[in-house]
């Protein structure tokens, strides 16, 4: 447990009141119970629970001003206080230490110390697992894979043959990485080259041939990924994940593709086969990058865009097609305005018949 | 097994024939094969299939008129008596009785009476499962999670630990309850808030920080999750489904959401953090609402919707960005109108050239 | 392991170099290592690596021209040749020959010959499983399914009861396949027909009544399907993948669907209650189709595009609403055209202004 005042020093605030209450609970305001709940607020919205009188400790952004809590400490960039409060009040995903009864280890599989496997997971042969890696439960590790240290692999986790898994990544719920790359071709020129060379469907898809995948996944250290989420592997070579990088749920990773550092991939965002995310770029929730189409460093894609052509670095781009969010915004008032457009043409349209009828009626025609 | 009459009587229709007729089945008119099938036919075009011979017993709607089927029972309303007709003939997913031998439920979980709980199965410390709680195979419950009464967890359902879900829920396979918000922040400001403040990213994701996720989901009574769809808990407090709510396949509901009673949430629909569906809600496929955001009761957003603003309650929204349908039909009728815009100014064009030449010739300008 | 000469007249290249020369891998011409490395040149920009002399056997297209590889086989249509060269090169999947001792078989279940079933798959009551299937681990089959010959299921896939998988089918994990369709009726007309009968919502959804689903899945010979993608039950009759169907990761197939013969459907698409996708047809990367709409033989839906109404066959659509290809083109030359349209008219506002003006100054009204 920690005191009030150990917290204000942690996060880096200044406190006010008592700084010897020891602190059992964040909270959001609304849940605040007892003299040793921390009531978080975020927002200045956030302060109309205060006033119940339930709230006894509150840590709180400087703009709020003040506030009739006895106790609190006042902060800067909230947010990152929250990230700093939820390092102290972690509550770990359950895992008993060690390896479960009914856990299944390949006898060429080696296991480093002090992990928790749980029940049901599989480890195939020949793969290595790190020190102090937990499996929480139904996790399946193919053969010849590698999971580095302190990784967290959530329940129903699959991880296919020969994939490599970094440091401290932490993989949701039933994700599952190293899926076959979905790639064929057919014997002769099929309906979509056929698309892109004339416009129009003059040939067809009368046999699919697969490409099978003999690559793998390589994802990074401190990299997280979501439930639900899929890595497929490549196809001669590596699906890359870099360091650091953050995939939401339900996201969609093609084969071949390289994710850059730090890169923040939202919820249900699909990245076609063999395209390329930029470091440290964002791509906004359900947005889609093609087959092959890059997305520089530091863009920013907005939620829902469909990307169409390479993105440059530092870009924010928006819509589908995905067009520069000045652009975007350009259209935007531009299609606004088009009733007005069409009312003015229509008045323009009246005074020029007026002002024709005029001049016929003043000046007649020279052909009259 | 019912007899005709019995199935006419439960669902409200009127007989003609025989009422003593023994069903067996009810089938799609194309499936019908003996005198104890009973064929569906929920529109006139599926009529079609009486002319073989092969349907003795035909229930349908009124508006079909006669048809050739020995024994009938015509309704209004047919879904409803879809509904209907298939409690009666429900087949319900197999799960055997009692725990299976291979399940594995931690010494301090209880479980209630009349459970089937099927093979591979793991609940875990403190876990409390319900009376008559159905679970089919390698189902997980983390720690100290509750599961009311007549829930039914299909295969591979992952629920965290502490999460809570309600009676009579029902949860396909794969679907994940409980994984961590997808939460981060910049030491200093990033990328995404440069955009916002300035709209160019001026300032970069250099580190991104997580955001643990202390909370968990909340899923109230008769609650319906589809498959592969994903819950994850909340930052501090909870994310809520409500009372009867029911969500499709690969929905993603981020951290901290709150979906309304009797929500219809269609697939692949994306929820953002902290965002809310208000009461009765209708959200088509694909359709997406970002963080903070609020769709109000009653309001239906259309497919593939991009929601940018706040929706109002029984507002029909469409589009990417969403705008009312009204509006979006507007917008639709100018752009198809476009093309006659641009000839008619074209013309008018023509018609003022010709005009001012004609003055110019018959007026000569005053400077000259 | 095959010679260099082996593989040219497998794949049907003309080799120039050592024929005699035996092949270990086929690589990435990044990756190429050692005189058993044969790198695989999809494009003329990955002849760069060549010139750094460690790519000793090279396969590639007859376009990119001379290259300084000591051996090498020249070919056509690369992409095909690479499909050729992997069935040469797989890496099946790692699954033990025989039943694994975890592994859960009812029995009143019936397995073939030569079957690989991994840890922990159960297969229930009254399912036949064909020859030389291969399940990798918590693979779950429900009970009176069948599975053919031959077929490879991943890890932790789910198949529910009574659904019907065809010979050759390959299933990546965390599939669900044979979830229950999303179908509810109110009692009373609600919004949704209330917003379609009159544009507005009038009417409520009180109550949702669930329409069970009876119906299974059935999937044809050589049909894949990707990681975490569902498939529904029928409600009365079946949701049927035609042969040789390739569905992608993420995919969301409704009850009743039928996807035809050798379609593509690419990640993250998804097919509304009882709509139908024709032979051959191709549909991009989140592209969504609603309830009972079709898509025709051999058309091509873009990525994201939203269908609003049947599309013919050999259409090629896109945009949300979708629109055939050439509509969409004609529409964005336009918007791209507005600025200047709106110039245009100002222009010509002023044209008018000035020759109104001008007539004025010359010719007194008649009224004046």
């Amino acid at each position: 447990m920690k005191t009030l005042g150990e917290i204000a020093s942690y996060v880096g605030g200044e406190i006010f009141g008592d700084p010897s209450v020891p602190i059992e609970r964040v909270v959001h305001p609304a849940l605040a119970q007892g003299d040793s709940d921390l009531a978080l607020i975020l927002s200045p919205s956030a302060t109309s629970f205060l006033t119940l009188g339930r709230v006894k400790n509150a840590i709180l952004p400087v703009e709020v001003g003040a506030v009739p809590t006895p106790n609190r400490i006042v902060v800067t960039r909230p947010r990152l206080v929250l990230a700093r409060l939820l390092e102290l009040f972690e509550r770990p995903v359950y895992v008993a230490p060690g390896i479960h009864p009914t856990a299944v280890i390949d006898p060429s599989a080696s296991v480093g110390k002090n992990v928790s496997i749980g029940p049901f997971c599989w480890i195939g042969p020949k793969s290595r697992v790190g020190d102090r890696v937990r499996m929480v439960c139904h996790v399946s590790v193919g053969a010849e894979a590698a999971i580095g240290e302190d990784t967290l692999l959530h329940a129903c986790v699959c991880v296919g043959d020969r994939c490599k898994i970094g440091n401290r990544v932490i993989v949701q719920s039933n994700a599952s990485i190293g899926a076959d790359g979905f790639a064929y071709v057919t014997p002769e020129p099929g309906s979509i080259e056929s698309a892109r060379a004339t416009g129009a469907i003059t040939s067809f898809n009368q046999q699919l041939i697969r490409i099978n995948s003999i690559g793998n996944v390589v994802i990074e250290d401190d990299v997280e990924i979501g439930a639900n989420t899929c890595i497929d592997r490549g196809t001669l070579g590596e699906t890359r994940l870099c360091q650091s990088a953050k995939l939401d749920n339900l996201v969609q990773v093609a084969h071949n593709v390289s994710v850059g550092k730090n890169c923040l991939i939202v919820a249900q965002v699909g990245l076609g086969g063999s395209s390329k995310v930029g470091d440290r770029a964002v791509m906004g929730g359900q947005a889609g990058l093609p087959d092959h189409l890059k997305v520089g460093d530091d863009a920013l894609v907005q939620a829902q865009a469909g990307i169409s052509k390479n993105v440059p670095e530092r870009a924010i781009v928006i819509g589908s097609p995905a067009v520069p969010n000045r652009q975007f915004l350009e259209r935007e008032f531009r299609l606004k305005r088009l009733p007005r457009l069409t009312a003015e043409l229509k008045e323009l349209q009246a005074q020029v018949a007026a002002l024709t009828e005029r001049v016929n009626s003043l000046l007649p025609r020279s052909s009259e």
